[in-house]
């Protein structure tokens, strides 16, 4: 693995540097890869930013989101993959990046695959605080803008400093990032607190209709095609759905049943301690212990049956 | 104001110390008097805490809850106000709390009103953050079981990093606590997250008839009687209903309009920057710019239209 010190000596003093993210680009990917770009071009190395997918709508608040483009053009000194666990995060981008040899890749996931000539690997709550760390070794500047994309990071990958992975540093860096001028108010109000009319009212109907199995430990939020066209929200609005769901004291396991098709149904399971990587094998499908996901083909109620069954017994073992 | 040296010296080498916190207590109220009479009681001093009013369940999981105790008893040589901006916020103990000359007052809110002998008041974004530098100027220890009480009220008092109280040195303080063992993962989930089955479904049912009014620009909640039978939710389990409705990206001013009795409503308004409290003025109620409250007696809907009407004003206004 190449040292910070090596790292930013490179990067900085570069002429030029292509930023890379990965596909269906969250607040931690776009956020330390713009952070990265706008330190750099602070530092007077040209950069671009680019990801295989188009920005979600609700990341429009970010500063500069806009130069996050989707087709790879020019040439660059160094290739930089940011937030990526493996070349295929990189979508149609991968290929392009594993063709330029002096790459970079630097990333938090412990499953990185260290798939770039040079990986800065480190296993932090988000992307971000590997950037934080990686411009303060360059002695770059940390403006507001820079403060505010690396905030965006670490609140969204901590879910505002709720999840497991919330270290004592992962606080000492937002801290300092406040002290930067991130705004964390106007950070978690645009990625997690905003909402429109539409999602607002596909958000009550699916949960006025929670169905509960296995004693209440089981919970199932269905979204029917029917749902979204009724209420004219968008299928990439149910984030945070089965949050709600978790919630609830009694919920050992729940599941969001998406219709995305004719008898064609996208489940994602999350648990409190039941290995729903199991449940989710048991389709095809698979994740983490405790959120996994798959697919299933038939009527409704046949699937509802065929993972009612399935969780039971996994929730019994 | 008296020194946290002489606060610190005064409280940790007293015989004895009853904390009283405010009345409806929140994250802030029980963590902070309970932080400061664990660590109190760990440097040998007789520690007593006491609240004019029950504990809400949901805080059950805080470690020694059950020792807050709603009658007063017992002769103590300091009395210590905590989380109390004035005697009122004591509730019925304020009586007895007047009564004792050698009195102190642990505060956060700007508005305190100094009402003791020694008062210390430090603006912060929780009280927690002023019991957290005093354990520390006694040189006490702060293990696990206080680390995470002072860790529940600076996450309660924040919103989970999310109000704009939030200061480099809250999350100073957050990262210190968690070095020290406060789970922030388990207080998140306990204060914000967890609900019951009954406030899932009371919750769907009120978000489903949301009503739209000045061009979509005012919404409101209504908790009817009706829904908190039939879904058997209590009327305490509404905390946080606003904020849902605050997050739709056209509203600007949001109420929850609570049955109370017959023909009796109360109604909690909130703003992204209208005076609202202007608005519950017109009906004898009052708070702040941005949120407030108020009381009308009547039929529902011409209370609806009399909150709309005024609602209106002052949008336009």
């Amino acid at each position: 693995m190449i040292s910070l010190t090596s790292l930013a000596n490179k990067l900085f003093s570069a002429e030029s540097v292509a930023v890379i993210m990965h596909i269906r680009p969250d607040g931690d990917a776009l956020g330390s890869s713009l952070a990265l770009a706008a330190a750099l071009e602070k530092s007077g190395v040209k950069t671009e930013v680019f990801c295989a997918d188009p920005v979600p709508e609700k990341f429009g608040f970010l500063k500069n989101v806009s130069r996050v483009k989707t087709d790879f053009f020019g040439e660059y000194t160094y290739l930089v993959a940011c937030d990526c666990a493996d070349v295929s995060r990189m979508g149609a981008l991968g290929e392009i990046f594993v063709k330029s040899k002096p790459n970079f890749n630097i990333d938090h996931h412990v499953s990185n695959t260290h798939f770039a000539r040079h990986n800065y690997v480190m296993d932090k709550a988000s992307n971000c605080e590997n950037v934080y760390a990686l411009i303060n070794e360059a002695g770059a500047d940390i403006d507001e803008e820079i403060a505010n994309l690396l905030a965006t990071g670490v609140v969204t990958d901590t879910g505002g400093f709720a999840h497991k992975n919330v270290t004592a540093e992962t606080l000492e860096t937002a801290s300092a990032l406040v002290k930067l001028g991130a705004d964390l108010n106007a950070i978690t109000y645009n990625c997690f607190k905003k909402q429109t009319k539409a999602r607002a009212a596909l958000f009550a109907r699916v949960m006025s209709k929670i169905r509960y199995f296995a004693d209440d430990a089981f919970a199932v939020a269905t979204v029917a095609k029917k749902d979204l066209e009724e209420t004219d929200a968008k299928a990439d609005e149910t984030e945070g759905f089965i949050d709600f769901v978790m919630g609830i004291d009694c919920v050992k396991v729940g599941a969001c049943v998406m219709e995305t098709g004719e008898n064609k149904y996208k489940i994602s399971f999350r648990s409190k301690g039941t290995d729903v990587n199991a449940v989710a094998g048991v389709f095809g499908g698979g994740g983490h212990v405790l959120a996994s996901g798959c697919q299933i083909f038939g009527e409704y109620e046949e699937v509802i049956d065929k993972i009612v069954c399935a969780v039971k017994r996994f929730i019994e073992e």
